[in-house]
């Protein structure tokens, strides 16, 4: 079975030795936002991740999920599991307390985050998609639709979904032709949704859909698009099911990985007897749909550096019990691990500092989604980093998370390609990171013409100011070196910034546009890792040395041997029209 | 069911087009070695792959492979593949007459290895291992061993294997511990062996194992190896099956991917009675067995062409058929098929530009093999070539090959991870293809160590004088970009090499191996595709002007945008000892 390791004084030190927390005070209205919460949230979740969700990581995918008639049988463990995890009292984390929540910072939901998606990625999806669901509830739904969903949602009586594609609108959700008919205080939707993560299951009492779908008359595209919410079985006032909806899981889909979370064709309407309830505005959904969708970006991102910390940890541990080969010594040849190969000491400390990157990034942006609420002065400001940040980390996430699985995979040789290891299984269920909560071509379109050329360019001229400023900071000690990288990658990130501002081919800006993002996010995560490095280097001579000067070393190479790289690319990109875009791909 | 695409117009152009079987002409003894031979053997290949073994792609890696009781139970339909292939006579294509070979020339081979590894990758390894084995019982063995085993083998009588990997003997073959004792004119043999693909099953009559085993008192380490031909079954002089020979497999791995390809734990001698035959000199079983493990490197390169390949066209395919998207026309909004999004483009141009680069160099090194055998003046030279290059496609073949699976993964979207369309198989098959015959981390040891410094670079010399003697043939004409890219690239090449000669730390060279390698391997796949790029230019107003107009682009578009970031990475490797080394990793 697969042994799921979780770098526990890398999270101590991102939760409780950088000053996240501390900013949290007088920045955040709860009582409970201090350390003492946020350590009983992570003892919580670190115990119940290794417990009980990592055993399910292996014979979850071995099962699988099973479509027969109409319902989905999920593997065996999985309802025990939702079951311990809705004691836990985690679904509503950062709910109001109103409806059953804790009130408790999003910084506080990073290592909830982690843990669940490197223990059991499939399990994950089903917390998530229930928070968020009702989350957007909680946002732009009625009272009365409030009141009566929430509290079953955050207690985990009931479990979410968000209902977006179409077998025609996968990327293109404007072009989606679910519709919704008025019938007195409600809707009747038909229409048919597919990939729907956690669609279909008996672990809950209810499933709450929350479906894109046109009302009559309504413009097209997707400034035409409401939001309802649709039950799976229709309840009485009191939370009681009264019956079903006429709402079916037509099929599920057999994929690569993440094979323990059912992916489910779901018929809306079929009958004409299919309820929903409108939340928000009319023709406003694609936009209330977004609160999920920046939430579900975020932690499709955590998915990715998840896996790839547990798959980095696998390795590493691996490289430290395996014999291969030797060495000339005094007495003759000495065995080595094959730690000890410079190769080996290469993948992993690539792997190290991608995944540490990854988790600086991580806990900066949970930190800025708080101050973007509640910081006193400066809260818009973060509200910025927050849009800005988005996108890079839910594509650094999914594209490094899963360069990191393969370097795993490699580590271990031909035992890397077995499924006993369960590197490979890591490797499968991250690759589906990258593509949904919008392909990562779609966030880099975001990215750039939505986040970076939409607004001239304000959030990312903030944040460069910031790693400028950081770099003068470190200009002349230990540090010099990452100030100066950084330095240089910052201004390549603004050069191609503008580039792409003064360039008159849109398809030229489309057609780099992933690679700026890739570039941008490998600044991004150097330049967290960095500010971690600069807490580290103070504590370097306290008792735990080896640490705090690995850190430093992490994010030095993190400058030195990733960063010019992805600097280079940038440089590269501002140059002619590019070649690809002449060659002509017809049938 | 997956439709396998095989590029026809690029596998004619390599073929008959760029002037490889020219040079055969007066350079290869065999009177068939032209351009008829040739396209009745790619007919054949063609016809077989496409019938025969797509079908098998699919329904093998449902099926798998089933072990109970020593027995191995392949896929439905592998038996009747496997007796389809023997008709062909393609098993001894490269072999002598007198043992039912055709004398082939090896750049025959290319397309039946493509197609081949292609449609089936699974099925691929069964006849080149066959090949593989009886080619090296032919170069060493006794007459004895020939007459009996030969004909048997080039038909497909009797399969082979060859088996190197012990449970503590990965990539330090050396480690081994096979025993073999004399006892008469065969000795006994006992051991365990990993990880032996193709190792039982039964397709065929017999198998003949080639085994790495240990003679008493012989040398330590990989000098003390002898090499041996170990029956599955024993035979009498008329190749009739007299009973078994104590070789059993003990257990079958679950693996990522290639699961019709039954990859298995040998043990031989369990009971004292496994018997085997010397090959070639004692003690010499290494140097040996090199020339099939040379021959499978080239051929996992192809593995990772090929199925790249596959991959590639379906992506295509797809993004020429999926709709997703609009723009604005003259009468309101026209829908977008997916490969007129840039991002869509920049992934299609950039998958065409590494398969055909791979192709190209595939053509070029299967040609030196020819020319090292047979050349008048040079075979020495490109004798050097073989050496050189051997571990530059494997291990561009591998990685590249995997990460145009992933673009093209990417390229489908959702379907991409969904099992039904087949590309996620690519990748799950093709990722074995960086591990074994050799990590690609060994590739770049033997490749760094022994191929250019172990001679003073003087392979690696006359390899870049070429270059640049082609580099200034162009220099001023259409490709003259390419002329500048390639002359820089093979610059930093030399000078890291250089740099690598003079670096008084290994541990810093072993470090930069791997780098080193995928950096080299872009500069020879851009230079082959180049070579090629001119002969399009010579025909690019010609008929086919689509053709080649858009294979001098996709040069164009190697030296612009996937060659200077490799060229920058060897820039960055000469400068300080890494980083990397300097963090423990202890346990």
């Amino acid at each position: 079975m697969t042994h799921y390791r979780i770098d526990e004084r890398d999270l101590a030190f991102n939760m409780f030795e950088c000053p996240g927390v501390q900013q949290l005070e007088g920045n955040h209205p709860s009582p409970d936002a201090g350390e003492d919460t946020l350590r009983m949230v992570y003892e919580q979740i670190s115990a119940f991740s290794q417990k009980v969700l990592a055993p399910l990581h292996d014979s979850g995918d071995r099962e699988g999920c099973q479509f027969e008639n109409g319902s989905v049988r999920v593997p065996n463990g999985m309802q025990q599991a939702w079951n311990d995890y809705r004691e836990l009292g985690l679904i509503g984390m950062m709910a109001s307390a109103k409806y059953g929540g804790a009130d408790l910072p999003h910084f506080f939901a990073a290592p909830v985050a982690e843990l669940e998606c490197g223990s059991c990625v499939s399990f994950s999806m089903l917390p998530l998609l229930t928070r968020g669901s009702a989350n957007l509830i909680a946002s732009f739904g009625s009272d009365w639709l409030k009141d009566r969903y929430l509290p079953n949602m955050y207690s985990g009586q009931w479990a979410g979904t968000m209902c977006l594609t179409e077998p025609h609108a996968g990327s293109d959700v404007g072009a989606s032709t679910t519709k919704a008919i008025p019938d007195g205080d409600h809707y009747l939707i038909s229409g048919t949704k597919i990939f729907i993560t956690w669609g279909e299951h008996d672990l809950s009492e209810n499933i709450i859909h929350l479906v894109l779908a046109r009302l009559p008359d309504s413009p097209k595209g997707s400034r035409g698009l409401s939001l309802f919410a649709v039950p799976k079985y229709r309840t009485a006032d009191d939370g009681s099911i009264l019956g079903g909806n006429d709402v079916e899981c037509g099929n599920i889909e057999h994929k690569m990985g993440i094979k323990a979370s059912p992916t489910c064709v779901m018929n809306f309407g079929t009958n004409q007897a299919c309820i929903g309830y409108l939340v928000g505005q009319p023709n406003q959904g694609m936009a209330h749909m977004f609160q999920m969708m920046n939430a579900a970006r975020i932690e499709v991102g955590v998915q990715g550096l998840a896996q790839g910390s547990a798959a980095y940890l696998a390795a590493k541990a691996y490289a430290q019990e395996r014999t291969q080969g030797s060495r000339k010594s005094a007495d003759g040849f000495r065995s080595l691990k094959i730690v000890e190969h410079p190769d080996v000491r290469r993948m992993l400390a690539t792997m190290k500092a991608l995944t540490e990157g990854g988790r600086a990034l991580l806990y900066h942006l949970t930190l800025y989604l708080d101050l973007a609420h509640y910081h006193q002065s400066e809260a818009e400001k973060y509200e910025g980093y927050v849009e800005l940040l988005t996108p890079i980390c839910k594509t650094f996430g999914s594209d490094q998370g899963f360069k990191i699985t393969e370097m795993a995979i490699q580590t271990h040789g031909g035992y890397g390609y077995c499924q006993e290891y369960g590197v490979e299984q890591y490797m499968r269920d991250v690759k589906i990171s990258s593509i949904y909560e919008g392909t990562n071509g779609i966030q880099a379109l975001d990215l750039v013409f939505r986040k970076i050329l939409g607004n001239q360019g304000l959030h990312l001229k903030n944040w460069l100011a910031e790693i400028t400023q950081f770099a003068g900071e470190i200009r002349d000690g230990e540090l010099r070196a990452i100030s100066s990288a950084l330095l240089k990658a910052s201004q390549e990130v603004a050069a191609t910034a503008q580039f792409f501002a003064s360039c008159k081919d849109m398809e030229q800006v489309q057609y780099h546009a992933v690679q700026f993002q890739e570039s941008m996010s490998h600044l991004a995560a150097c330049y967290y890792l960095s500010r971690q490095a600069q807490v580290a280097l103070e504590k370097s001579k306290s008792s735990d040395e080896v640490f705090y000067t690995e850190k430093v070393l992490t994010a030095q190479l993190y400058a030195s041997e990733l960063l010019p790289a992805a600097t280079f690319a940038l440089t590269n990109m501002r140059k002619d029209p590019p070649i690809g875009l002449r060659i002509s791909f017809k049938p």
